[in-house]
C-alpha cells in the first residue's frame, strides 16, 4: 500500500481534503478513487485511509483513528559529512533503520558545503514515504565537539572504524539508547579519534571488510547495534 | 592511496608494462612519476608499486614483493534482483564487505532483466579499487531453488525479514561459513519462504525498522552476521 507524508493527521477518523505538494504526489503515483492509502504524519501517528474523490486540485481521503507508534529511543547517528550523494543516501538508510536524530558532523576530513535543510528534509520525507517509517529524524549539523558533549546522554557511544579506544567485548550485550559514529571517507583524524575515544561510554567498531564507504559503514553499524542490543527476532 | 587492479601480478619484485585500460585510469588520476600505488589482483594478491615512468601509451611500475591474503570465508549473499541502480549499489557493498560470492536470484518478486555480467565486473573492479579489497566476488545468477541447493554447503543460511522460521536466539554465537539472503523489493513469496524456512540451517532475521531497502538490508544483515560470528574486534 502506498504510503503519503501527511504531517496533521486528525486524532479520530474524518474526512480530509488533501491539497498543495501532497495532492500532487497522489497524482503522480495515480492512485485510484476506492483504493487505500496510508497516512503518515513523521511523529509517530499513521491513519489508514481511503481515497472517496479526485477533484483537478484536490482530493478526498476519509481516515481512519490515528494510531501512534512511541519513538523507538535506540540509535541515533553521528555522521560525518560526505558528498551529496554519499550524504543522500546516508539520510534515506537512517530513516529505514528508524534512527531518532542525525548529527550531521563537520570533522576535519569531512567535505565542506552549506547543508540545505529543506532539502535533506525532502529527502527524509521521500524516505519515510517508501519506507513506511513512523518518525521522521530530527537532522542537525554539529561539530565534533558538540557531538562529544551530546554523548552523555547516551548509554553508548560506539564508532566504526575507530583504531583507539576501548573495543565491544565480542559476548558483551548493550542496553539503551546508543549513538553510532561514522567517519566520512578518509575518518577522523588522530586528534578527534583520541576525543571520542576518552568519552567514558566509547567503544570502538572494526568490521573484518576492507574500506567502508560512509552508508555501507553506517547500515552495518546499525546492524552491529541491533544485534548487541537484542533487538531483532 | 591509490589503488589499481591489475590481474596478473608478478610472483616476486619485478617492472611492469601498464598499457590499455590500466593505463588510462592511471592517467584519469593524475598519477605522478614518484608516487605509490596499490595494484591488486582481485584474487587475494597485492603488491605495493611505485610509478617510474609515464610514457604516451603506457607506463612502467615497479613492484614489490606479491603478498596473497587468504579468501575469508565467512560471508556469501544470495540477493533478490532488484533494479539496476538498487543492485549496482548491492554489488559495490557486497566487495567492501568482503562477500566472496554473490549469487543474483530471479526469485517471484524479482525484477526481469538479462544481467550484464561484464557490466557487473566492470563494478566489482571500481569497488575493489576504492576500497582496496583483496577479492573480486563471483557472481553468479541463480534461481532459488539452485541457491537453495547451495545453501547445504553453509553453517548458516540468515535470510533477511522472513516471517517464518525458527529466528536466531538472540544469545546464539554463529560459527562457520554464512549464507545471507536477502529478498528483492517486496520479499520473497510465502511459496518461497516456505521452501527456505524448511531448509535445516535457515534462520529468519528481522530488524526493529520499518521496511528496508535492500542495499541497507545487505549491509545491516551483514552487520548482524559478522557480530554473531564475533567477527570484530
Amino acid at each position: 500500500m502506498r504510503a503519503f507524508y501527511y504531517p496533521e493527521l486528525p486524532e479520530s477518523a474524518s474526512e480530509l481534503t488533501i491539497d498543495g505538494e501532497a495532492f500532487n504526489h497522489l497524482k503522480v503515483v495515480r492512485l485510484k478513487v476506492g483504493e487505500q492509502l496510508l497516512l503518515l504524519d513523521g511523529n509517530g501517528g499513521s491513519c489508514m485511509s481511503e481515497l472517496i474523490s479526485l477533484e483537478k486540485k484536490f482530493a478526498v481521503v476519509k481516515t481512519g483513528p490515528k494510531s501512534v507508534q512511541e519513538a523507538s529511543k535506540k540509535l541515533d547517528l553521528a555522521i560525518g559529512l560526505v558528498k551529496k550523494d554519499a550524504l543522500d543516501l546516508c539520510l534515506k538508510m537512517a530513516v529505514e533503520l528508524d534512527v531518532g536524530r542525525i548529527y550531521l558532523v563537520e570533522s576535519q576530513f569531512a567535505q565542506r558545503y552549506d547543508i540545505n535543510l529543506e532539502r535533506v528534509q525532502r529527502l527524509l520525507i521521500q524516505a519515510l514515504e517508501q519506507s513506511n517509517a513512523r518518525w521522521l529524524p530530527q537532522v542537525a549539523v554539529a561539530t565534533l565537539e558538540q557531538v562529544v558533549d551530546n554523548a552523555k546522554n547516551y548509554q553508548h557511544m560506539l564508532v566504526m572504524g575507530m583504531s583507539t579506544g576501548k573495543a565491544p567485548n565480542e559476548l558483551d550485550i548493550l542496553e539503551g539508547h546508543c549513538l553510532g559514529v561514522i567517519g566520512p571517507e578518509g575518518g577522523f583524524s588522530p586528534e578527534e579519534e583520541l576525543l571520542l575515544s576518552k568519552q567514558a561510554n566509547a567503544l570502538a567498531t572494526h568490521l573484518p571488510t576492507p574500506i567502508l564507504r560512509t552508508p555501507t559503514a553506517l547500515a552495518a553499524l546499525a546492524g552491529v547495534i541491533f544485534t548487541k542490543l537484542r533487538l531483532f527476532h
